[in-house]
């Protein structure tokens, strides 16, 4: 395999060693965001990949050869005490983010923790305040909420940062998916509660949430939610789970997560929002939308045509004014003075690319990685807000809210 | 102006006399439908635009005269009396639909009644009771929910109906406008609740939730609602107000219905849905959009793109499946083969063309014309639910419903 | 059937009696647009649709009915003689055009012609010099070039005469359907050179043509081309033929016009230009489609999305610039301040009550209307141009121009 | 850097050894591809990025660093003798594609070429010779088409060879660009016909022509053509020349190449075709577009949405036909199983991913791999064929085929 150091020692850079857990689907992503990102920016630090972990021995040989990691081990806390990896990256279920983070953060490694930050927000607060602790010692923690680092959704951001939409009237977002609407799909463990924590919400929703908090620039005041779950038992798995795809064998057990949730809110300056999350919107992939109504413009992003962000410019006279498609592929766009000429788009997985960039360049600076554990708590409060709205006859249901938190 | 009944002698069809109660947006509308529509279809009744009636004398006959109407009256009491007139078309605002409707069916008189049926539930139970009972002397009453004229909308319906959708999951619907983002449009009677009853709630709520439920074929559940007044106070209108546009002068006065609604519901048979309507969707002009998710398929449509329907069959392998555009225009699609060839799109003021052909076609075949007033009164009880439960911290609230009602 | 006569008494405007030659697909648009006028726009003349005209005496007298017409003629020479009828409007087949214009003329009628104006340049040469000599006489002349009339279009030429695409670079057509590509579809008059002159290059390509130097705003200076028949012989048709359908019978005949036309360009200011013309685009309804591409900024027009056009403006930072979708629905958007509120669109037959709102201003104001004959006449000298290069193996061939020709 | 051979040592695939010439955009797209590939596919050999080569010695050195490259040489000669290279990848300008390609092919390498692969036909001619030799030495040589390998366009290729378009009647391409619409661009290379060969033409119509003839299965038989240049002078550049973009100085030269090209086509089976390749389509950044018809279906494919192919099904029942939009994301889509799940798509760089996967796959195998030279002298014919024509009053110009050409 690689021998990162000798690379670290051409370019005169000091490394910046990587330690993963967990390979499935994210670890594949975060993997290519690692290999990549050296080589397209110019990184104060040089990102290696020192070592994967994961429990099957073979298993996880063959996915550090796959994925280009030096070394592999199979218990996490090897990992974290191995002296090559200064970094921490969490790619497992939900269940495990909180006692892997708190190690790693005890062990004075930085983190990277996939989303959610954890499955409940008891969890969360505790890894929050570990992270803050841990800052005062120069170690830094972030969630790889990654759908902020589009190229059009952080163009979205400096818009709306910039004023040019004015007050906020209106958030509209879904994230529709459609890979359990086959009845038969297997009872994975994203179908499962002691390891998801939730079902669409937590997966999809997590999502939506921090994007429309990191858009709008605050955090959602409260909301009013319906959960519901359509297909309550469904057969066991069996064979490989690779990604979303699975094969199903014979048995059955009960799904214990929502399948969708729809909720709205309000955010403190008083805009509406609307959320919906889902994996039954048959013919919808990964339809996470958003749009923003403000009293001089609007946005809209769809993450089916993620190049692309729609902008209506209210000042405008209304004669020519129109919703216009800006291909987010310019050079002065963010992110993109390191790619292709304009019109030559990224993937899904330039995102991973983008997020260890921002992660690398903060901890090369000292500053405080976005989103911090305090914001993906922040998420988590939401989450559980929906769920006691859902559980209480949707009442309307006010969410706490930290310092810094969005 | 034109002599209607010399048209009937000659091509031999009893005629049926329309008087019309107002001339405003509504009253240009349904004029070009009752114009047009024996031009276009081949009916049992030729339709004849017999009177129309409004309080000013001379806007009144000037509207006559624009709008080819053989006679003009300033009391609608007047209107109603009148030997020529069998169908008396209210097109006045909402809150003195229920005072002309019942007058009218005492008199005798079929009616159409513009949405939404009233500006109360109680309102539009006894407009209800009094339809019911004329119905049994062979008077027909009809609400004006014109969307589901359209071609694509009632493809639509006829897809869901066949089952190509299978049991739905979700129902997406959205209404926004954005006429009111500037805080100068003055305040007219669209923005006082003793004349419109509610604002963005009756005027588009009211369209989207009776399309939502003619489309899925039952009525709502029951309702979890916020709502939210952005701007509280405008300046008062002078001028000529036409149609959604006016002129402001000065004085200002309170707006006292919602500017938006947000609202979440379920339908009986299980599907989730969500709902919003605004006027200050910044860059929306009539982007009344539909969705629904069923575990075979999904339709999706776009009041902005009204001759296209949107479809996925969820049962044709995934390799060569998508979203298919349907542009709604072929001889086979709903009223389309009395109308131009294949691409030749219509506009929105066929859907008036086409509720007249319907309501002709009822009344000559002494069938219940729909959208019922009981369909009516159930959209009705749906807003009284949003305003409920956006009063009560959003609390889900259950929806009555009657026989018939969808 | 109407006397109108009794309209223009009472509304003290002058009548323009209109007669009509043809009632097809074209003569049942044109009623449509005669009927609606005045009632939509405040014109200085009244129209009155006061005689149409087709040889079958039952066909055309139920056609008179149907349409509003108010008297039926059987002899075209007939009509042109009725007092009542100021203007002929003639909408049968491309073979008729010259002798009944020419004569209309001589008779001191107005004329509107459908488009293409004639079958040949000689036949269009002589009408334009019969209508530039009967304009000194107060008699005027136009080509049914409808396209002009949508909002979208007419806005899009405001656009380029302002000046907002700088000197254009790139013109970009197609007009594609789809209704031949069946062998089976029947032989039908347009079909038959000796009737329709040509096939999708005079029946859509002709409009194309004009559109494109109406938009530029001077004719093109040449053409290389090449043509195609694809099915060469076809059933003979049987039953009615009804628009673009037709019902095939027994026995086959030769298609003896093209079936696609491409070809490419020059405008004298230096665009590129390239056209297609088919109706073997396979799901392709009436997928006319125009671009411009100017040194400051591109339009783009589809005309199975009429209400809409996309406008770049290329003197906006490229950050935030993009094509964008105007929907062509505000008031102070070409005829829409008679029409409905933004965001309610409008369909294909509005073209032809534009047209008949145009003709009637020009008409009442004494200007010739446009697109003049010499208009058509250009666009004669470009299909023949174009079939000239085709049998000359695609060699440029340039086009005369006439002064006022575009 | 890297040390290729430890990694093939591990996994115990033998290595193939890569060297490429030239570092600027398409050195940085291909080097992406190369440090990907093996990361993502399971191939039978690993590529390793054994040495990169330019003239600039400390610029080539930091480009090894930067892209990921074990060694770094100054002259190509030396980088074509190493033992470690095995194949020879040249991203060069047109002007050394010939020169380097039979000196590789000479020293029993194989090539991979950028596109166009020659400046000339007789250039092309000789290296296809050469290639043929080599072949039968277990040589195999490509040139770098790389819009052949997106998802969408390999899917499209696959739809069309089942025959679910039937026979092609339309092939309608552009390739839009704008960057050089702005008159101050400075003159670079790709601007001079001693190191491009031609303008847009050799960029741009070089990769549509060889798409359409990939996608339509066979050769253009002929061409008629239009070619223009806009801008004839432009400053000279100075200071560094990345990619597309570049930074003007003082003093002028002359454009020596086409700014655009139109022309039309027939393809030997019936098809006609239309193409457009341009730098000058102000707001389309990267618009290649493709359209086939056939009588049983039509696709269409936009570069500026990478990830979806429309699909028109002419088999259909026409009340539920039009074309769909597939999302080309799902596993069983070309490329796709070893990517990310449904709905989370690709980008550009991908293409160069996918040549590397493909080329390495054919070279494990022994077969020949496509496209071949043999294929890029075919384009090479019709790009001469499209200045013949222009030059000669763009008559038509039959090409020549070569057996195994397409």
């Amino acid at each position: 395999m690689a021998q990162p150091q000798a690379d670290a020692a051409e370019d005169g850079k000091p490394v910046l060693g990587v330690g993963m857990v967990g390979y499935a689907f994210m670890g594949a992503a975060h993997s290519q965001g690692w290999r990549t990102v050296n080589h397209v920016f110019d990184l104060p630090r040089r990102p290696v990949l020192a070592a994967i972990c994961g429990r099957d021995p073979r298993a996880v040989r063959a996915a550090a050869t796959r994925h280009g990691w030096a070394a592999a081990e199979t218990d996490w806390r090897a990992l974290i005490e191995r002296d090559d990896v200064d970094l921490v990256d969490i790619c497992t279920p939900g269940d495990s983010h909180a006692e892997i983070a708190l190690a790693a953060l005890a062990a004075g490694k930085h983190v990277l923790c996939e989303k959610p930050l954890a499955n409940t927000v008891e969890e969360a607060t505790a890894m929050t305040a570990a992270a803050e602790e841990a800052e005062r010692r120069g170690q830094l923690a972030m969630v790889g909420f990654n759908y902020r680092r589009l190229p059009a959704t952080a163009l979205a951001r400096s818009m709306v940062a910039e004023g040019r939409l004015g007050s906020l009237r209106h958030v509209r977002v879904t994230y529709l998916q459609d890979w359990l609407v086959d009845p038969q799909f297997p009872l994975t463990w994203r179908l499962r509660k002691e390891t998801a924590g939730s079902g669409a919400l937590g997966d999809l929703g997590a999502h939506i949430v921090d994007l429309a908090q990191y858009l709008v620039g605050e955090p959602l005041a409260g909301v009013s939610a319906l959960t519901e779950t359509f297909v309550r038992e469904r057969p066991l798995p069996g064979g490989t789970v690779n990604g979303l795809t699975a094969t199903a064998t014979v048995g059955a057990g009960q799904v214990t997560v929502d399948d969708a949730a729809v909720f709205t809110g309000r955010f403190a300056s008083g805009a509406l929002a609307s959320f919906e999350a889902t994996r039954y919107a048959t013919g919808r992939k990964n339809a996470l939308r958003i749009e923003l109504n403000g009293e001089h413009g609007s946005l809209a992003f769809d993450l089916e045509r993620l190049n692309e962000l729609e902008y209506h410019d209210g000042t405008e006279p209304g004669t020519h004014a129109g919703f216009r498609r800006i291909l987010v592929t310019e050079p002065d766009h963010p992110y993109l003075d390191a790619w292709w000429p304009p019109g030559h788009g990224l993937g899904y997985e330039h995102t991973f690319v983008h997020q260890a960039r921002d992660l690398v360049l903060a901890i090369a600076a000292g500053n405080r990685p976005r989103p911090s554990f305090a914001e993906g708590l922040q998420v988590q409060r939401v989450l559980a807000a929906v769920e006691e709205s859902a559980e209480k006859n949707s009442v309307y249901t006010p969410i706490a809210v930290s310092s810094a938190s969005v």
